[in-house]
């Protein structure tokens, strides 16, 4: 490495990792050659029973002096006095809401928005098709050995044509459109503020190479606005597969709920929309979600998040018909490390040389 | 329409449309203004309890003078004394190979190459979602309400940087590049004959809007060749997901087999390539496939068609681990009437304008 790439500017900082990742030797060599000074310490947040460690679990010398903190889950205030920077392992900073740290804003805090986004868009993409090509019931028939004397008497509908529509049009959402773009579909996006020129609908989060649609040129209409009435307005539009990838605010909870449903399946057409909720269990009313089910309001749905998390072995969501429910994993990915230290470096590297970070919370906004 | 619209070429022609839908009146009508003095008859191969009709249910009144024929399989030779030319319901002509018809030089045979690659391809990108996603897994917790205690016990790769091979780069497999490309991955194509120039690299079967790669211009890397060598070298190319896509002949007949799998999953860097056959059964040892699944060797295989079909109940194939089986109906798409009718209106306009027609078999090469 040349002396050029050496960056001082973290010279008195103390950087922990307080990571779902064992530590990595080699990561740490480099990372404190490169911040001379910094010092760097690594916790991996998960224990070989893959349950999670907490950060009263962590000694105090480790936790003493932090000012740099990569983070999943918020720790106590009182154990992280110094920090100044926060550089969180999620996409959303929900479970910050109201927790001191969050509140000073002499600390800034940053997302890992776009390390999430393909196997999230994955994941969607993937329930999508196990509803449209009803996978299930043909693992159903393989357990008898059955191929049905004729091949139509399966209805399959396939995307050319179809509207997606997504609510949140951040890392995650651009990969859904990539996805759906290549599946035919018509893309529209929502997101919260008017992007009405081209600088606008640019992503500015982490992307992942390949993949995103970091310009935002895919999308055929863009809507916006925070009013109830505004996201009516858009879930009005025929839509085939409405996507939600927006973040959890007082103004988003409970997005989705009866008189949104009513929109959804009121298509003069007669067709039903299917849903996928990748954001938070609290976007949808889990309620009225299961009424729209039963009644095929909507043709189906899929979660990944789930009001509360866990969700009760006795909810009846769990036995709602044609849904998909998964316990909060569509974030997963056995690449998720690479990128987790990829968007610290990237910001490391700006906070020592003075350069705007990427992925800032604006905690006036929130999305 | 226009007295121009009108086309003559037709004049002495009898059109059946043998397919597996019901008949389109206005469909019928339209087509009979603009190919002045074509009869146009049609019957629904498909009876209300959804099996299939057959050449010898129809009576001999329909088929007598028929010289254009739409159908999905080949009636007895016999019953079509006069056709000179066949469109095909189908992508594959497998079932026609040794049909007199399909011997016979002063027929022209046309697939529906095309009409099935969108759907077909969303069966594909479905299947190794399905798997890598791990659904069936989570339809099980579902039913028993279960929320695992840590998100970490799930295992996920996803796709970007990964690398697709496409064994057969026609219409379906372009599509699955179009898909595999949009999930981040690295496209490897291999075709029969040498795809050298951008020429070459076109698609020249039919295309739905907004899909597949009509100038070829996806794949990072082109492969060709018949013999099993250039098959060999293809599989070496450390895939990790393999799509066949190719037409069932002799030289493609058992295709992959004890030694291909072997190779498949030979990888330096220890990982095991899934495998999706959506072309033809007789492409795959199943045996060696059986093999290759319960010894780990892929990670996992996806088949929409088998050998033979229907798969007896009593087959290991159902039981095999990590397999996704369905019963040869990839193809089926609410879509498909439109897109079939498409098809064949433009050959009917190609015919009767002496114009080169679309999807054209190639009764020498096959693929």
């Amino acid at each position: 490495m040349s002396k050029a790439d050496e960056i001082g500017g973290l010279s008195n900082d103390v950087l922990l990792l307080f990571v779902p990742l064992p530590k990595r030797p080699e990561w740490i060599e480099r990372i404190s050659k490169r911040f001379k000074g910094l010092q760097v310490r690594w916790v991996c947040a998960i224990k070989d029973d893959k349950s999670m460690v907490t950060a009263k679990d962590v000694p105090a010398e480790v936790l003493d002096g932090v000012t740099l903190l990569s983070t999943y889950r918020p720790p106590p205030v009182e154990l992280i006095p110094h920090v100044r920077f926060v550089q969180l392992n999620s996409a959303g900073v929900d479970s910050w809401i109201g927790h001191p740290t969050y509140e000073d804003p002499a600390v800034t805090i940053c997302t890992s928005n776009g390390i999430h986004a393909p196997q999230i868009a994955e994941w969607v993409i993937g329930a999508w098709l196990f509803h449209q090509r009803q996978f299930l019931h043909f693992t159903e028939n393989m357990k008898k050995g059955y191929w049905p004397p004729s091949p139509f008497a399966t209805q399959v509908q396939d995307s050319p044509g179809m509207r997606m529509g997504i609510l949140g049009y951040g890392a995650i959402g651009r990969q859904c459109a990539r996805l759906g773009s290549a599946l035919g579909m018509e893309i529209y996006a929502y997101t919260r503020s008017e992007r009405a020129t081209p600088e606008s609908r640019k992503d500015d989060s982490y992307c992942v190479p390949r993949t995103g649609d970091p310009e935002g040129l895919l999308p055929a209409k863009w809507f916006h606005g925070t009013s109830a009435g505004a996201v009516n307005a858009f879930l009005a539009q025929d839509l085939d597969f409405l996507v939600l990838s927006l973040p959890l605010t007082p103004e988003t909870r409970g997005i989705l709920s009866h008189p949104q449903f009513e929109i959804l399946g009121s298509r003069k057409d007669g067709k039903k929309p299917f849903i996928a909720n990748v954001a938070r269990g609290g976007h949808i009313d889990q309620e009225a979600l299961i009424e729209a089910l039963e009644t095929g309001t909507i043709c189906g749905a899929a979660l990944d998040v789930t009001n509360p998390e866990p969700l009760p072995a006795e909810h009846p969501l769990w036995r709602a018909p044609n849904l998909l429910l998964t316990p909060h994993i569509s974030w997963v990915s056995s690449f998720l490390p690479d990128r987790l230290l990829d968007v610290l470096e990237c910001n490391l590297e700006r906070l020592g040389t003075g350069k705007p970070l990427i992925n800032v919370v604006d905690r006036k906004l929130n999305y």
